[in-house]
């Protein structure tokens, strides 16, 4: 694998903090160079090992980079992506891990011209759980890697980025930015709609009474709001089709249950268990 | 903790195998009597030491039981615990495990005079595994068990079958057979909806993208179709009340998604966290 000798990571939350994890732990980079807002943060994703310098100046912490990996909460990406660009090497590779992709990568396309190169990715890694404190080198492993690449994408830097993604233990998928925005909307984005209206809707006199199937079918709705609220906000358009498509589905079931159509009710519950043992655990 | 003679366990999958186990482990009985329809499965669980006693005669397995633990799926609980009462000693106790309860218990108690006692009970534990190869002594531990006992339910009887779930490690607590399925049909047979029809709504093409969130809101979709058919019927009604109440919920989150409002979007997924949070993992 190849060994860089400095990648600059914006934001060193969960995914920026177990992608420095995963370089330094693996011998893949000489240097990691953090860039954060707050001393405290940083301080404490240094002191557990997952980045080796720390910086609140971005300018300065990509000047050195061959690599910059952007893991902002998304509605920052495309502003540190530019300031990362106009300061970062000309030939310098810039990523990012964000879970929606079609805006950041227009933007960026349009503004980015003959400095480093911008490439989409999506690890699809994470959880409910957020904060550099839950950093892990191991996150990536087996996890899908999506990039999306366009037609003005430089083909080394798509190889660059992949081959980056697959030396974190990544498996690496291509995807346009707008069909990887659709299939986020489904597996990802209704999902966590689902999961949080769930929880918002239980009586709170009945949480007492939660077990298993409810702690795992709402789990999601955990997670932090204000991303949350930026990833649905940015990706409406598709979350919603989604939810249209689930809404039929909902409704067949709730017509097989006011009708007492038990073959249609038995239809469901089976197609609903073929398509999740077709995925595992 | 008391000591029994004998405790005989109808149904020896998941929930019986793991109250056998539990018995025997913790030294809470000195016979169990396991009783089922096929031999291969009660060899099975004998062989794993769930029970340690093995029939497929029913009449005969309970003849000497002081305590009898129904755990066949809901639509055999009432006709196996029936049976029993017929050919247990007088003063027996049964139980059962059965995930809905105010048939089962208006019907039990219309039909046993006086014979043994009968006490609902559901022990929220179980998964989407089934089968006594997942037994497992230990799986009510720290588990909600709830009793449905009613008017005509002797105190006695009542404060054996709670000591018998204590003993197993579990909380216990008691509700209206009513007011348990009204509740069930929120905290469970909802969720499980919601999650089948979500992984059924998901184009079969997506599938190799899913990870965590889809996975975790997804999960109990994997459980026995015919199970969760004969839950979902049996408690319609409340099924289909907590669908409602969910819908409301789930209007206002596609109201904010569509109008773009913010405000409410965020208050929608506070409320879902708030909720997820004060429950735990």
């Amino acid at each position: 694998m190849k060994q860089r000798d400095t990648v600059a990571i914006i934001g060193v939350g969960l995914i920026g903090g177990s992608v420095g994890s995963g370089l330094l732990r693996r011998g893949l980079a000489r240097r990691v160079v953090g860039i954060g807002r707050r001393e405290s943060t940083l301080q404490k994703a240094k002191e557990r090992g997952t980045i080796s310098e720390a910086t609140t100046d971005l300018a300065a912490g990509v000047s050195q980079a061959e690599l910059i990996v952007v893991c902002t909460p998304v509605c920052h990406i495309v502003e540190h992506a530019k300031t990362a660009a106009e300061s970062a090497p000309k030939d310098a590779i810039i990523t990012d891990a964000g879970s929606i992709k079609s805006g950041i990568v227009s933007e960026l396309e349009a503004t980015l011209a003959d400095g480093p190169a911008f490439v989409g990715s999506h690890p699809m890694a994470g959880s409910e759980k957020s904060g550099p404190e839950f950093a892990d080198a191991d996150l990536f492993e087996d996890r899908l890697a999506i990039v999306t690449p366009t037609e003005r994408t430089p083909p080394a830097a798509l190889a660059e980025v992949e081959e980056f993604w697959r030396s974190l233990g990544a498996r690496v998928t291509r995807m346009a930015p707008e069909e990887h925005d659709a299939a986020a909307g489904a597996v990802s984005h209704l999902p966590h709609v689902l999961a949080s209206a769930l929880a918002a809707a239980t009586p709170e006199s009945l949480l007492p009474l939660a077990a298993g199937g409810w702690l795992d079918t709402t789990r999601v709705a955990a997670g932090d709001v204000e991303l949350w609220r930026q990833i649905l906000t940015e990706n409406r358009v598709h979350a919603l089709r989604s939810l249209a498509e689930f809404e039929k589905t909902l409704s067949s079931f709730r017509d097989a249950l006011k009708r007492g159509d038990d073959h249609l009710l038995v239809r469901l519950l089976e197609q609903g268990k073929r398509r999740r043992d077709a995925v595992g655990n």
